[in-house]
């Protein structure tokens, strides 16, 4: 575990490091970037790197400083233009129109985030408040999922270039072939659902409730290129009886035939990574695929995909280990270590779609303010996926960590995990 | 209860008997209108009466004659025209363009349904198999859904155009006010889900299963329109901060300001109906609202939205009275009875919007082949109504039935019944 | 020249009988459509020719009749719903929305054709002013345009039907082989353009003014299906180099590999038409061709389209004779003459592209008034067409005419003659 | 005039002179910008600052270096990356997505800028043949072209940014009065129009041809601030009456209430310049106005716009002065000489509509080949503005100089001359 992961996970033993620690990471991933590569927009959906660099630094200046006396911004127009969807703290710069901010620079922002941080750590060390310190735990944890953002958005946007450039070289391991499926059995039953106990955890993932589960089995690992192919080669994009209705549509009207970043080159199959084009292999877990490919994908494997209780079940007691951003991969992986016991990969390589709606859990009440924005006002249309990435921090991760994101939506390194019902 | 529905009830009974009543039923909703009313077309979401007309002999020529040895088609272009979404039977005339078919004639509709009338009911006199007669009162409950869109559809074609049009004359009775909000409430614990038993239900409210519920209370009413006006006297639709980020996105572009249907006429709030353009009734319950709307509204409230489970669970033992289609009052109205005993106007009056994603119950598998398209492959995105609206046919709807829409879409009879937890 | 045309030529000694001869022409071509056919709008361009039927209605309602003492409305409604674009005289129902009006009905409609008839036939016979007369003539040619647009309209409805109704039989007489193309030369010099003298003519054919034209030459005929097809063979819509900029954008976008409504079938093609599908002929001349495919097919031809004023330079002294609605063909056919003396077919058959944009002509003015938003308002983006076509009325064409449209439109009947610089 | 002009006048006396002259006014033009400013896009119809640079460069290295024996492409990749729209060349980068380029750098684009730079002007002094000369003079005005495009494209940009970034500090005279609009006469008659003579021509400003103009005056300056605001508040954006149709339906669905960049602010009217926010000034050309606007404040003037010919009769024997842009002063300014013996300022300030529709002189032909694709394929649905503004090069302006764009754009600075017949 990088020193980052490992000084967040002590937060409340010492603050200043744990911040020093997540923000100085954000920045070494920002590092290969020159300033164009950090200003642009590819999507709506995506933002600039140069964004999340000043937005996340934005959450520390308005939610911890702006409420310390004397405080004056460091720049009154980042209220407005690095606010991504606080109603309650004022006006957005509209969220398409991202790229277009070509001022204030890169090198601006990286002041900016010096200026905030050497505030914040002099305000921990004068000893903050339990109320700021949860505040800026809270804003530690923002930035890891920005630092997600930042790869998964730079890597939209480098496909976007004919010339497929690279963000960083990789060094992955020579792959071994993923073993064959097998199925890892639950019981029905009552189980208790969300976080508890005393580390960090988002509003989302509580209250922890009970929930009734009919007997369940997953699959030992998540579906690899290979099988991904064979459901390609017999069909899949191409009958519909394996789609979800919206799926169809979004098939049909995007004319998608593969997963995102997948290509066809003279017959054999390349897909864009952040280390450029590379050759598919066979026994990667696949990637980039959108719910409605995952559900297709299960329904033609005759399993289905998981709900996210059955998962939090599955991954309860298991140490958060895996392909995760540290291993500076930057790619999902077959597993290096696997057994009989428990599914391997729960954790890294591949977000897992499940097919729970994301929802409130029962008694959920978003915090009052603007904080309470942060995971609520989401609660509709989307779904879950957990476990996390090769692109997430490891300190980011727990087995009630919910993340969720729109059916059709494929630029997020999502994967497909299957379940069967007993 | 009119012939129509008690019929249905006794399809087992008397197959044939049940079949004339529902197929007249349609007719008689159709017989107010002119060639010109049943063929156009307002949206891309709702359809032509003609083509309900069509579609739901369709079904029944389709899934059942087609299968008799002999079968001529009435006609074969209808196999493509009148099919609506079933990929397993081939192609389907493009949704949006269901206005446009002016030919065949609305007469030519009405010869089709004769024609494959005869040929049901011969058949179902000489004896039809049981897996038949299960097509035969699916394609009833199918013929009733579309009775209902028929409806719904109409009216917002109406809504259209300048002149207001009437479908017909309300005989609604002279509102009483409405009762003031109290609450029953629920202990928390297991309780069984789903249909059970013996007479019909769709395969969406099956397998039944166990769920936990938390403790829980519901309204003893829909909300009403003055209870919503005070909504938006109070700035509901300026307020980001009440409604989920979907919404209030939907609420800017769209420039929502007051449900469907609402609009201002010198200070006075009217809205349009089956009957024309009324005065809006403080007391009658609110209605034309999307998921959106409901759920900013009972966020105002200090309330939220039922779950499907907890609407089931309050439903469960009540008897399926209510304002249905059967009254012809085609529009919302104050309940006539209420009693401390149980919530009133769980059914008619408004289907009621749950914070509940559609989505397949454990152990769910839609059926092989074209009828498993009818419900499974909805399953993404649309949010669970329950309850019937004025609009259903009463013997339509039972305690576990679900009805499913998109949460922005507002033409059908939508209502809001709070929850709160306990 | 049947009664309406030599009627309408005759306006100014009986005003009476031309009106009736136009008004009930509009009628008869309304004749075979049933009340759903004419309630129904297949795009933004085109109108329901139950809208047609009004709208003609309403333009001498609000001109005429309005201003005579003691009007009363037939309905106070019809003057937004048939407005067309007259914003002087107030709000217009939104053009996509006019399929919507099931109501009026048809037969409402038709009653209130036989209303403001009966009552301007009664004005002409009491004797009406010049001004009067002027508006009532100008209305009749108006009404003339929309005889031609009923057709094509109605013709667009029909094609989206699967079932490829027909409107009429066709009568064409067996298509003879289309005389190769020979060249009719002008030497340059100054010329006259626009009309003169004392018959009819629109605001937009005038004032009458002198051009310098350079020496050019016209082809003998238009450019037939066959010699179209060639193109095509020869790659016409995959060679940019043939194409406009927005031509070649508009083939990429919108899939462009034909002209409109012609469809390949087992190799062979077939083209819809007011009869149906029926096999292409090779020496029709080609039609339902956008102005780019005119200028793309010039192109490749080492031709161009000529100019508005060159094809009026040549279409000058030639008696109006040819293909008009009159000959119930409604489809372009072969010349049944030529001759050496000058082009065949300027008149009847095709509208004829030119490369003039539609522009007003030196001192043109607009009269004051609801009245000058007829043409002038127009005169931006749309390309001048001449000569008319086999849905025009023979009485409505003249050499000044000035047709126009956006050059993507193909809605109408409109062709390609070529020209050349000499 | 400036060094680059001057040299682009002495062409072909010295053309490696003229070459390294306009080389390096587009490179100064870049100076100002970051490498953020330069690589975004902040519209389909503007390009990168960086792609302005390499697309010019690219034009020299495929139509002049790439015929030289023993080429090697800089970089195979730009081939398709800054090829703008020939076809003949091959395969374009989308232009939408011109922005997301964030590599090659703009360091890498200075360096090919180099490279090019050193291998034509070692061609030029080894001695070009005529053709190859011939290209690289119309490369020259091309790039011209784009140093125009680079300053309108980056003020759209820059508009886009709430915090308004000033590209350069203005160095305008105060203000005086404008003086009051007095008229110029011409004659009606036949007139050549078109290039004639030695000098560099696109190919669209011959052949020089004949016209007949009938007798006409114009105004003797531009259309001012202070009198658009006289327009708009006699309710100019409200009264339909006014506008050609395209224009109305333009103002309704863009909402538009004034010209482009300008913006209330506490009832004082301010407007966006590459100096930044400015107070409007009354007695300045009025600039970013579309055709549209253009044509309404002519006819709310009682006037009309005038034709490209009557344009070029009256500053045909005019010399080249004006405000271009080597005043540095970037935004258009009242004339500081004026005399009663011509119209004042037609050149330089603003770009001004005419009436006439971009299209093909008599007898115009395209070269063969892919400089055939640089004017021809334009010629349609664009309309002609003369005369050049403060953007321009001097050296690049004629009095038979034609530029176009579409009657919605604002972004160019263009300007309204009024006209009238006599």
């Amino acid at each position: 575990m990088r020193r980052d992961a490992a000084d967040l996970l002590r937060f409340s033993s010492d603050p200043a490091r744990a911040y020093a620690a997540v923000r100085s990471a954000t920045e070494a991933l920002a590092e290969p970037l020159s300033a164009e590569d950090a200003a642009a927009q590819s999507m709506e959906d995506a933002s600039p790197a140069k964004w999340h660099l000043a937005h996340t630094t934005w959450f520390f200046e308005t939610f911890v400083l702006e409420k310390l006396p004397g405080h004056r911004a460091f720049d009154a127009s980042f209220r407005v233009l690095f606010n991504s969807y606080y109603n309650t703290v004022g006006e957005q710069h509209p969220r398409p129109r991202r790229g277009l901010l070509t001022r204030p620079s890169l090198a601006e922002v990286r002041a900016y985030r010096a200026h905030v941080d050497e505030r914040i750590l002099a305000h921990l060390e004068r000893g903050a408040s339990p109320d700021e310190l949860a505040v800026v735990e809270l804003g530690l944890h923002h930035e890891q999922q920005h630092q997600e953002l930042l790869l998964t958005d730079l890597k939209h946007l480098f496909s976007c270039n004919p010339t497929a450039p690279a963000y960083a070289a990789t060094r992955r391991p020579t792959a071994g072939s993923a073993k064959v499926i097998n199925w890892h059995a639950w019981d029905d039953g009552e189980r208790w659902i969300g976080h508890e106990g005393e580390g960090f955890a988002f509003d989302n993932e509580g209250p922890r409730h009970r929930v009734w589960l009919e007997a369940f089995e997953l699959a030992s690992r998540p579906v690899t290129n290979g099988e991904y192919r064979a459901f390609m080669e017999d069909g899949g994009y191409e009958r519909p009886e394996l789609w979800l209705a919206d799926g169809w549509a979004t098939v049909q009207r995007e004319q998608w035939s593969a997963p995102l970043y997948w290509q066809e080159r003279d017959g054999a199959w390349e897909t864009f990574t952040l280390s450029g084009l590379e050759e598919l292999r066979a026994e990667d877990p696949v990637t980039h695929v959108s719910l409605y490919e995952a559900d297709a994908y299960a329904t033609w494997a005759c399993a289905r995909l998981p709900s996210e209780q059955e998962w939090e079940c599955a991954a309860w007691n298991l140490p958060i280990e895996g392909n995760f951003v540290e291993s500076d991969w930057l790619h999902p992986s077959p597993a290096s270590r696997t057994t009989d016991d428990h599914p391997a990969q729960l954790y890294g390589d591949v977000w897992e779609w499940t097919r729970s709606a994301y929802a409130p859990y029962p008694r959920f009440q978003p915090p009052e303010g603007a904080i309470g924005e942060y995971n609520g006002k989401f609660m509709s249309s989307q779904m879950v996926l957990r476990g996390g990435s090769c692109a997430t921090p490891q300190s980011h991760m727990r087995a009630s960590y919910r993340n969720f994101f729109y059916p059709p939506q494929r630029w997020q390194v999502t994967g497909i995990r299957l379940a069967r019902d007993l």
